[in-house]
């Protein structure tokens, strides 16, 4: 009929927004939000990611994820005075792309009335990604640009929590960056990684501080959606070197079968989760960590992977 | 160079034919075809599949898989005076199909000098897969015709294998089959299908006759070319009821995954068989099989899979 409006089936009351389609909901904009924020809830109890009096560093580096993490995270908070939350932003020194980027976490933080700061990877590991890139192709070496960002991003992201004596360390990975690792993991046999791809990171040790993936049960259509209709300022601009083509190929098949089978994601996250505690049994050899002979971080080699990489790109 | 020719990687004297991009071989007519045969007789050596004494069931349908299953079969068997090779197609009673690849089951058995026998759903059954997927239709029932032959399919192989005494019952899986069915029961949370996808068949019960992959470790398009190189007669005509809706969405993904990625699925195939006895240990009961309280047969239920089926479906 013409005119006619789909109401929200939750509350009854406003006009729908939204269709969820693996659960077959109707949401206008505000049982949207909500549905949102108590599953982010939902998420960090169902996982106990999160203890009241913890103090919490969030990864933020302005994309929506993390803008969206970090929002709904500092909401959450408030309910408990005794936790805290210090956002951290990660400047791994790739020119024309951070300093936008950090300019708007700054700010998203400061309306937040959370304190924010910055890690560069030239004060932590003496190098711009920029020039260990540079160095890295002068050298003949075939390694991309991702490889060395994300092991010393890690890093990084695990120093910053250790410098402000964090409890827990927060990521926005949302549920399909976590289902395209899954598969990516599984496409590649990598029995190690998917048994390390867990909600909150079991690896003890006193240098390590957990992490935890408070959006890692919202679909990235939903985050995006958040954000937007929260009107929370993000820098959208992928990052220059940004080049996954494994990756690309998975999201674009899990989109198709998401597409046609609805809740396809949830149900591979959920298998995947039912799997774990068996595929940790199936490491040979838990994890003993050593420190690192360079750093001294800790380590399950001889020398870390970013002390190794580093030694790679040094004269 | 105009008209050079690349020479086989391993005999190093006859013209390559074949670039087998996962191991980087380029391998002429003579010696691909040895490698085919070489690879059966080691995945049935690897996986302990048969036993000099065994006397085989193979399931012919008449297409390119089950007609090289059975060629390769029977021509190792030769090596074991002590061995037997019983040829054995299902006729489901499909109208315009069957009738054909029967034909070319019957000749291929015949040319090898191998004994082949028909079972029909009708004789088993009562009915035809057309009449049932008939009645069906009729009841508005919303099942797929390739859900009653699936489940009809394995318990007529198991009751003709039995009929014939057999030690084991061989089916013609490829490798591409194997990797299609562990990435749909991913995509689908079925951890109970995944730990039962195994090279033999683990359930042990007087009446169930295992079943053995000896093709689960060669590609698909390998089978393919080997039956062309062979010039062997083989039935091509697609099912007319066939629509496999994940199954073409899977295969075509895996097939561009290795197209970049070469390898992928030996990947995907070994890292199944990796957490193999994971998966079986994930499930929480093991499988008790009772009987069928209508047929007799072994089923975990109270009724089996196949009677409950028939059942939907008579008056």
């Amino acid at each position: 009929m013409k005119g006619s409006q789909v109401i929200c089936t939750k509350c009854r009351k406003d006009p729908a927004i939204f269709f969820r389609r693996y659960s077959g909901e109707k949401l206008c904009k505000r049982c949207f939000l909500k549905s949102i924020e108590d599953k982010v809830k939902s998420t960090i109890s169902r996982f106990k990611m999160l203890k009241e009096e913890d103090r919490i560093v969030v990864g933020v580096s302005g994309g929506k994820d993390s803008v969206a993490l970090l929002y709904i995270l500092s909401k959450i908070e408030k309910q408990f005075p005794k936790s805290e939350i210090i956002a951290v932003t990660i400047d791994e020194g790739i020119k024309g792309y951070r300093e936008e980027s950090l300019r708007i976490a700054r700010k998203i933080a400061k309306n937040l009335d959370v304190e924010h700061l910055t890690f560069s990877f030239r004060d932590l590991f003496g190098y711009t990604l920029d020039s260990i890139f540079e160095r890295s192709l002068r050298k003949g070496l075939k390694l991309a640009p991702c490889t060395y960002c994300g092991v010393l991003r890690r890093k990084a992201l695990n120093l910053a929590a250790r410098e402000v004596c964090a409890d827990k360390l927060a990521t926005a990975h949302n549920l399909d960056d976590e289902v395209q690792t899954i598969l990516i993991n599984f496409l590649r046999g990598d029995v190690e990684r998917l048994a390390r791809l867990e909600p909150v990171q079991s690896i003890i040790h006193s240098k390590f501080v957990p992490r935890i993936k408070p959006l890692m049960e919202i679909p990235e259509n939903e985050v995006s959606l958040y954000v937007y209709l929260r009107e929370l300022d993000f820098f959208s601009a992928p990052c220059p070197y940004a080049h996954y083509a494994l990756r690309g190929d998975v999201r674009d098949f899990l989109n198709e079968m998401e597409e046609k089978r609805p809740g396809t994601k949830f149900i591979i996250l959920n298998t995947h989760l039912k799997l774990l505690p068996f595929l940790k049994k199936s490491l040979r050899k838990g994890v003993f960590l050593k420190e690192c002979i360079i750093c001294g971080e800790p380590t399950p080699h001889k020398i870390c992977k970013a002390c190794e990489l580093l030694q790679k790109i040094k004269n």
